[in-house]
């Protein structure tokens, strides 16, 4: 406690402003029915948002149009904002007090880089909180019909990238090339024949099920479905492209079965059975 | 086209009922602030709802009092209902027309035998529909600050089960214990020393930070942290007990920074170090 003569005497303090809290919000794979109702309701109530590449349109329009809007990229290899800008900008907005809205595709605990914002935000001092969004791999599961565990399938499910980018030089194939396990790799498109490639390399058989799941979740869902052998020759024959999931394993097999109405499915039968 | 002959003496037909459509809902870690946007609207209209144990009393007190509730259990090891007739049960509601909820804690297609039920719903011809859910390696990672993927610290994250019912008599150690993934066990106490012991004598060095997350998500949630080594011996002295989730890898060291206002985490110091 201040005695009256310290009062009288300190110096007026600074002008200060306590910093907004970032919410780290997960945006799920694109409709905004698949986010989380605490995402949306972050959303709806928005006066700043910094929103990645991979955020839908149709999520971006829960924001009020009185909200500040920032795009911040990050389409592969092609980064609009640098991280360490991107992690500078959220320090600097919510330091004017105001609530800030970080939106990642997805989950952003799971390759969304959200860790690294988080501890740019400690390191700061700047409150934070963490909403999970449902990952693409969830989407694409209810939509494709392929369960990510199953008991007669896969006892596990593994998600990596393609590219190897995620803190590594080259994905784990050890790890990858399991039996009774489900891979998802995101960002899969690229590397698709290198996945193959390896995957077999490191013991699982050629006529493992595989799949191109591409623009997972939304009404331009297209799968592709194959073995590890030939997904590469039919997902050129059909122009796959990215944004797309590689799914490997057993579960795939069930696609044809479980998916639901309307998920387009493109398949070359005489590869297929290659 | 029938001809007007064939239609006058054509049988009365038969009073049948289309069959409702069953959907099949994550229900989220228990936070109903974690059930997407798409389950909350299935739960407010829904009129008939099969439940599990996992399902929060949150998350169940969304359904309208008017609909009928019906508990299928599945406690660990002592099922209220088994799986074959959970299907049939679902299978004959829907059959009266109506639609049927089937409400699954986490994610129905990650160890929720939500693929099962499914394909004895397509089988019995009965339309269905699956919406994803925050499973509770998600939830955790938020609410606990172990991001499940980090360019620094892990280039895959795997989900697999402790009890390696889901579909093998074992887990698979070498796909589980691998440097720069994160690995999140459900269902992981009961076999935590056992968990632990393996990991290690597969290649994870005894000291990989490893923790045990009782009742991620809720207000109870409590982390305790140690290393793979000490971690069943850190857990008993803290009086660890199910549900939770066993998580190992470099992100656990990241909890102690990342984690969010009023998590509860214990450790016991001397212990930690080991």
């Amino acid at each position: 406690m201040k005695t009256p003569a310290q009062a009288r005497f300190a110096p007026v303090p600074q002008r200060t402003v306590a910093p907004g809290r970032v919410t780290l919000v997960g945006a799920g794979p694109g409709d905004p029915d698949l986010l989380t109702v605490r995402a949306a309701k972050v959303l709806t109530s928005a006066q700043v948002v910094l929103y990645d590449h991979l955020v839908s349109d149709a999520v971006l329009a829960l924001v009020p149009p009185s909200a500040e809007r920032i795009y911040v990229g990050k389409e592969s290899g092609c980064h609009a904002m640098p991280q360490a800008t991107i992690a500078a900008t959220l320090v600097r907005l919510a330091r004017t007090g105001r609530p800030v809205v970080r939106l990642k595709g997805g989950d952003p605990y799971v390759f969304g880089r959200g860790g690294e914002e988080v501890e740019a935000l400690v390191d700061a001092g700047v409150p934070f909180e963490v909403v999970p969004g449902i990952t693409a791999a969830q989407g694409m599961s209810a939509m494709a019909g392929m369960p990510l565990t199953h008991r007669a399938h896969a006892s596990s499910v593994v998600f990596a990238t393609g590219h190897g980018k995620e803190g590594g030089a080259e994905p784990d194939w050890i790890a990858l090339a399991r039996p009774r396990q489900t891979a998802v790799f995101y960002m899969g498109m690229a590397a698709l024949p290198r996945i193959c490639e390896r995957l077999i390399a490191h013991g699982l058989p050629a006529d493992t099920p595989a799949a191109v799941v591409e623009r997972a979740t939304t009404p331009q869902q297209r799968v592709i479905v194959a073995t590890l052998q030939s997904l590469p020759a039919v997902a050129a024959l059909h122009g796959a492209s990215a944004p797309a999931l590689v799914v490997v394993g057993s579960v795939v097999s069930l696609h044809e079965r479980l998916r639901q109405a309307g998920v387009a499915t493109a398949a070359a039968p005489s590869l297929q059975a290659a």
